[in-house]
């Protein structure tokens, strides 16, 4: 379907492309909105913080693709690319996606940000360990 | 699918959700990422200006359900909403989105983000009149 999308060989090459990280931002962002939306029973959404997305790719094996001195905004760029491109190849979906949110997502509509992002740092850890093994040589 | 989903009686209804123009947010950007990536061949992406969204809104009929001293901000957030209540009752798919968009997105990588937005309007607007038949008492 999509004409854009370049063939990657390996996980590394994925990670470090940045186009693929600009389509994953506008993805995360709305798969978090809707999985979001889906806890607290209706609708809502805000823009992910770079730190929650490095912290959960940090907590999976795929950090080892990485440099150890990648920063908070490279390792955002990298899971967002990782998304992008199992979602743009069809190897997962957008329901696929929130649902594993949804599964870790143990927000109320108390909580502050500091302690959603604590929550949404399990969940998108949660939501990448689902997509390991769709990604080439793993 | 989605049970955070409020059931609106009409069109100023949709517009006036706040909860859906935020998750329209979300669904916006990523369908002009996708639209702008297919066009320039290349994945891409950025966030989309309220002052495109309100303007594309403007030069359509749905204009007359809201009031005419609507702010950018609300006008934006009304395109959105409407985007998000189609997409999500399954009126309305990413790609049929991305493709109305993609029909009028004449755009190519040295426009500055002038030229793009000028451009850009004429795509939502262009998607827009495509999602109008689609809405409750319209």
């Amino acid at each position: 379907m999509w004409k854009f999308i370049k063939k990657h060989q390996n996980i590394a090459d994925i990670m470090r492309d940045k186009g693929l990280a600009k389509v994953g931002d506008g993805l995360v962002n709305l798969c978090y909105s809707l999985a979001k939306s889906e806890v607290l029973g209706e609708a809502t959404g805000e823009k992910v913080r770079d730190s929650v997305l490095a912290r959960a790719l940090r907590a999976t094996p795929i950090y080892s693709h990485i440099s150890r001195r990648t920063d908070t905004g490279a390792a955002a760029d990298a899971f967002e690319a990782i998304v992008a491109y199992l979602w743009l190849t069809e190897k997962t979906t957008t329901e696929t996606l929130v649902s594993s949110l949804v599964e870790r997502l143990d927000i109320h509509s108390e909580m502050n940000r500091t302690q959603e992002s604590e929550v949404a740092v399990e969940a998108f850890q949660n939501m990448l360990e689902g997509l390991i093994d769709l990604l080439p040589d793993s």
